[in-house]
């Protein structure tokens, strides 16, 4: 076998699991993203007891299965690169890779094969794959706004992790071990429980003053998530602006155009 | 009788029942919504087991009667309408029929006249039939943001939904059966609790890594409601600005421009 | 005395007890928000038991002691008003009188006074005497965006009802009376507990099916708190717009300038 | 020892503690950071009463060691400034006293000790000394966009405590003590938990008119928390828009300008 009638089968494979713009490439993927789906919910119903004691084997014989699936395609997603490299330490590369180490490391350390739920992520690559380009879009666009946010965001989280911080320390003075407040980071973990309005009810204040400390801690928790969502709905705004923004008018210069805007709104001209 | 006799009495049934400009048309409407308001109480009452107890007998009779006068009035629609089918398999067409199912089949199947209370969807006709023009152009308004939006919202929950499954399989290897966490569907519900701020206190992390992990959930769930809140917040900015505007193209009727727009910008005509 | 002399006399202590422009005026309101404050507070630890066995005959008599003096009050504030009847029957006049009826109610009622803390709604009117100025305008601007929203938020409350109810009802098929699920108002009370992420956990889905309608719910509130605080921000955003919007450009009729502007941003025109 | 060397020593000192621009600085900076980092977790660590009891002592002798470290560092700030008093009552000043003081206080006040997580209010310090321009940048903006929305948060609050006084009172005349409503203080207490959507459910309603009020309480706070986040969306995203602008009037210098200004809002020059 020459490298050079290599090289098309090759290319071949690469098309069909790489892509989806040929008819057998979309097979591919469709019964790719029904395998995982499919092992995903196994690894979850085999964790349930009852099913579990009835259907263990099974699951155990499903799990090997898909597992060997996976490695095989895997080997085949190397195989078929040009420069195996780039795909393996690509983010897909590491998800695809960490997908099926689980099934091989339970042989040692048994109870962490359901590690395995992570092969969800590997329908994200659904969204890449099967060119949902609007669906990219959006996503892009979110991550763009998230991504010019994330100083604003740093800020705030700091502010809230030290706020968590005193409030935390202060609650364990005030209550101490007899509320369930047993320690400091126990009550940091009771300040965070508050502050993001969660609220288990497993520790809860009983003195008057730790009580009235914890109400000023909802009504602060209460009012700042104004904050990340007013940065996100800024930035995020911002953004639409921005990529709504590709058309300009060549006569009149007027750069602010609807998607669907044929003519210049200012001077009539066709765009 | 005659088609022709017939014709203009199916006209007035129509008008009647299906329109509200006639003062007997109107009258017709709030009869109805009072029934259905009626109906619907009745049905939660019936629930209540001191109650059941004590009226069962009559509540059961007039369940009956109410189906039986929804029958009737569903079949007089049916009767009224130019062309039947259309009307049948119309949004409303259908919650008119599934508002009078339950009781037929709570001969057969005891305990499901409960669903009875999917009656309460008839009101919804209300704000179309009294013509609420500024309700319905709201609502209107509230849907094209959310319909806009939509590729972004999946983006959301997808990314949202892939987090729960991992992060709660991750909680069910941390912290194992002892605190409640007894499988991973249950988990996964934990951490849906969890990331969404509602926080039963059911199930609660008992262990200190288990707890770190929760304390992350939580103040990613704190942060991440400002995606969905920028979104819709975007989008309803959108749709503000370009409803807001009465302008209409007089050669192509395009009636979708901006605030500043002076030509048309499907046609490039003057507006 | 004569009429001529009454009226001045009668104006004098309009303008003390009404307005807030002389000193005695302005000691007048702050020692009448001392008392209001003073009144709440009693009421408050009043119904503590511990300190109602041993304070509770000094609560007594205080609270008396308020109420006569509110109610003198009151009496002073007809005499003083031109009409009468336009005080009476205005927002403050009747929180006036709400403020004072429980403790004369409590005679026959025993137990009723302790909605003496509906008094805490007359500081409302420091905003309003202490003239002050900034606090009235924002609050202003929040009412007027609320009420410009009124119809998106009633349709809002309109689907989120309907919601409730329907889901409650499904709950209450699917969990039955073991898990608490004891009606079907019940049911409707815990569905809105779940929807606004509230979750007390006093009742909690115990089955599968329970827990992934649960889930559906919570994910569904957790969504579309999007809805009202995008409505809300929208329209804020609108009336900010408007209200800055008071300096209109002469020489080129440029109408959107900052607050602080002295010359037109566009022509350079003096404003 | 003539003040004319004295200076310099002194100045070189300042650059070193209070700056970040030279390596030694710099190096400074890095090892406080640690140490107050270090210092924080040993207080929460010492808490946990299983580590006190196994490595209390450490904890203790360490515990001195930072204390006596910062008090140090404290005494060489003030000598290194040259107006001791404005460093003392600046804000930093005050906390880096209040961050060594607890240790001193807990020989007279035991247990007051862990007040020393004051500590971590120190790093702040960081984002100031290490310069991070854009860190800043961005909290300048947060803090002015709530400082600027400051009015109409405070007119917010002061609804939510009367709607929470007069809410809770009506809870406690309607529920009594038999459900844990023991005292006025303590149902406003639970309507602080409700209208927050924190619900602990430790104190929640039993009766069907509780239940349907706190219905209404959490269907009030679900859509409330609409107004803090639609004023801080608002006034963030006026400021983004001052700040975005880099137009400075090169006669009067007033460089806070709308993108579409030609001239200056202050004096009318051309930009």
């Amino acid at each position: 076998m020459t490298k050079n009638q290599n090289e098309p089968f090759r290319e071949k494979i690469h098309r069909i699991i790489f892509e989806a713009d040929s008819k057998i490439g979309q097979l591919f993927d469709i019964i790719l993203i029904t395998a995982i789906a499919l092992s995903v919910i196994i690894v979850m119903l085999d964790s349930v007891e009852s099913l579990h004691d009835r259907y263990g084997d099974i699951f155990y014989y499903m799990e090997w299965f898909f597992t060997i699936l996976f490695t095989v395609e895997y080997l085949i997603r190397i195989y078929a690169v040009q420069k195996p490299s780039s795909y393996i330490f690509s983010f897909f590369g590491l998800i695809d890779l960490i997908a099926v180490l689980p099934t091989y490391l339970s042989i040692l350390f048994p109870g962490y094969h359901y590690l395995l739920v992570i092969r969800v992520l590997r329908v994200l690559r659904v969204f890449r794959i099967l060119k949902l380009i609007t669906f990219i879009g959006q996503a892009q666009m979110l991550k763009e706004a998230l991504r010019s946010s994330r100083h604003k965001i740093i800020v705030f989280l700091f502010t809230v992790l030290s706020s968590v911080i005193v409030l935390g320390s202060l609650m364990y003075i005030i209550e101490g071990a007899k509320s369930g407040f047993t320690s400091i980071p126990k009550s940091i973990y009771w300040a965070i429980v508050t502050l993001t309005t969660v609220g288990y009810g497993d520790i809860s204040p009983q003195t008057e003053l730790g009580q009235m400390l914890a109400a000023v801690i909802m009504i602060l928790g209460y009012g700042i998530i104004a904050v990340p969502t007013g940065i996100v709905t800024v930035e995020l705004s911002k953004v639409e602006h921005r990529i709504a923004n590709t058309k300009v008018c060549s006569s009149c210069s007027e750069d602010i155009h609807d998607n669907d805007a044929l003519f210049c709104k200012r001077c009539g001209n066709k765009l």
